[in-house]
């Protein structure tokens, strides 16, 4: 079974890089009007999602099917679990089969603004483990790699979590999301402001999940946690920070559980002492889980 | 006088790029413990500025004076307000007699942590008036340089801020800045809430003031706006913003006043519409003046 792993990961890779040219090619280094402009003219509709600020377009589409169709080709028995295609009423149930579990552009609102970081996510679990995860960064041309057991890679450099163990000397990533729910929004602030106020060294967003992890596997950032990001958002970037000597949780109880890939709450750290200390700050709650019925 | 500016703007330019790479050679790329580990066994002692969030390392001043002493060879009556050397006791009084004003490393933070934005910023004023100003984004690899009247360029491209005019499209970026005092957080969140739930579309910082205004000036977000900035962090990034079509404010008064160098306040947008919006958003309050006498 290893080498049909493997074989998935190098065709992961590939996809990826592929997806990514796709996404970024010309558009990103324009500025958003521009952008918008072309999309307009090309009758790529701009479409509304759970919010208006969670913009996806036909781009978002388009890259997660050339991603389907190319694993279905090579791998026909495998299953999906990808952002648009939930999003368009496919299940979201992670089981012990082979699952691929995609986000074709994460940073969408990033994508749309031209701001300089946006993903192509791709796991895979088996057993509901993540065998291998692929992040590409493709305004940074950045490809990270990770296999379960077998380290995490940039461009096939090594990646090592900081050993920062001082959160006070600690840089922090975090989201502010796409909801607008005022109770959603109070915890956010609250939880950010005590995490801010520890104090930590400073706290950064890329405005993508993926890339997030891709920061704290490569010990730029000490950690990074949010609540109300998706399976597809973490799937890959998980194993990455995992492999890269990291640690990862749910925010959920006194001192964090162990992550669920579908509770839609995570904290990716550098190490448990860190890890700890931020899941003391944060003013947890619970969004419907990717996983719970008929939630769309 | 105009080709007196502009043998000085192409000294800036050449300065900045030759400080970027002495910052970021090596270092940047590597994670933070490397670069703190690495910062120790060269006796580069990181020492504490205002609080214990803003770093300061010995690259800091000695790029800084790299640059101050290349200028003075050149420009031998010019002033200078340098981060570095007002934090050593110089004074920081904005005359009518050409100034350079010199952010050495904007992002000292992310310069620590090698998170990826870290900019040198030379801006140059006479008669209280910022005649040219450089950003050189060193990691990026891109040279911001903007002349009064004559455009906003980036790598020699001209830039064009966003013609977004709808808030709810935008994004926004700011930053917590390095205060940790109670009332200044609580105003800094209370004024971040306001504008994410106008809605906006995102909140994102680079953490370095002179990126933010560059991505501004690149149509990339539609505003940047903080409190507690000082004059090297905006010199040079303003002209840029107003050079590439956009607006500059204070946030005092209803509808913000006239941006004032000093007043350690500034919101910079694509238009004005979108100034007004933020300003109106903003619970401002008036750190100390950047030239107030003995405030250090």
């Amino acid at each position: 079974m290893v080498d049909v792993w493997q074989t998935a990961m190098d065709h992961a890779v590939g996809a990826a890089r592929r997806a990514g040219q796709v996404c970024c090619s010309g558009a990103l280094i324009r500025c958003v009007d521009q952008v918008v402009r072309e999309a307009l003219q090309d009758d790529r509709k701009v479409m509304t999602k759970s919010s208006s600020v969670d913009l996806v377009t036909q781009t978002d589409q388009k890259v997660e099917q050339l991603i389907i169709q190319s694993v279905k080709e090579k791998f026909p028995t495998h299953r999906f679990i990808g952002e648009e295609s939930v999003a368009a009423g496919e299940s979201c149930v992670l089981t012990d089969a082979p699952t691929w579990i995609i986000d074709p552009i994460d940073g969408t609102t990033n994508f749309v603004h031209a701001f300089p970081f946006v993903a192509v996510s791709i796991g895979f679990s088996v057993n509901k483990q993540v065998e291998f995860g692929v992040v590409f960064s493709c305004l940074e041309d950045k490809m990270f790699t990770a296999r379960r057991g077998k380290g995490a890679f940039c461009d096939g450099e090594p990646l090592q979590v900081s050993d920062q163990e001082d959160i006070k000397q600690s840089i922090i990533a975090t989201e502010f999301g796409s909801s607008r729910d005022p109770e959603a929004v109070d915890r956010i602030f609250s939880s950010l402001r005590n995490v801010l106020c520890i104090p930590v060294h400073g706290v950064r967003g890329a405005g993508t999940a993926a890339i997030n992890m891709c920061l704290v596997a490569s010990g730029c950032v000490e950690a990074y946690y949010e609540i109300g990001i998706h399976v597809w958002d973490i799937a890959a970037g998980s194993l990455i920070v995992s492999e890269a000597g990291g640690v990862l949780m749910d925010v959920d109880g006194k001192d964090g559980g162990p992550l669920d890939l579908m509770s839609r709450r995570i904290v990716a750290a550098n190490s448990r002492t860190i890890a700890e200390r931020i899941v003391r700050e944060i003013d947890a709650f619970g969004p419907p889980r990717d996983d719970e019925p008929l939630r769309r």
